[in-house]
């Protein structure tokens, strides 16, 4: 048995890397209009918006590597490329948009405090 | 009115400016510990563990910025320094401590995942 610690490292560094994976501002984005349904390439771009090709290919890419998103090759010419959640994707969904309302309805007051502090340490 | 994707794009950067402060391992820890009660520094730096003096004096500057956590000092020979989440810091606590659930029962599942993918690359 480790100690209490130990695990709790342990325990911690799963939760930091999913966080940072989920805390990324386009994977959010992402992971929230695939929430909708299955989007092809261009319109997961043209839906995100501001995302350049190469992010977003990235990002995709992420998601598909951590389980969270798959991708189908349809061989049409030209090919088309659909993005879905898998299940875990679609699991992962609740908790994210829990603190993500949770960030949209607390935000001014993070801002205030930031704002409060800045003033004082002039 | 905005167009929708343009108040999506706000609300998800104040999502992703929450998410990259939480998502800090550090962070995460320190709020955890405080969640169960107020802590001088010296108690914090020895729960936390393997964390550098200058690495928690950041993470806590941080937090108290962002206004989760207060710092109160007592004009005591030496000076003692108690740590103690505000109300907005135990509010975060609960979508947090959500988020990190899910992560410790599914990192295994993300584990596998990458494992996947990365063979599949080769």
């Amino acid at each position: 048995m480790k100690p209490t610690h130990m695990r709790h490292s342990e325990d911690c560094r799963a939760v930091s890397e999913i966080l940072s994976r989920v805390g990324d501002k386009w994977t959010v984005l992402v992971v929230d209009y695939l929430g909708q349904g299955s989007m092809r390439f261009t319109e997961l771009k043209r839906a995100v918006g501001g995302i350049s090709q190469k992010m977003l290919t990235t990002t995709l890419r992420g998601l598909e590597r951590d389980g969270f998103v798959t991708r189908t090759v349809f061989p049409t010419i030209p090919p088309r490329v659909d993005y879905e959640l898998t299940d875990l994707g679609r699991e992962l969904l609740a908790p994210v948009q829990a603190l993500g309302a949770w960030a949209r309805t607390n935000i001014s007051r993070v801002n205030a405090a930031r704002e409060r502090f800045d003033k004082e340490q002039q």
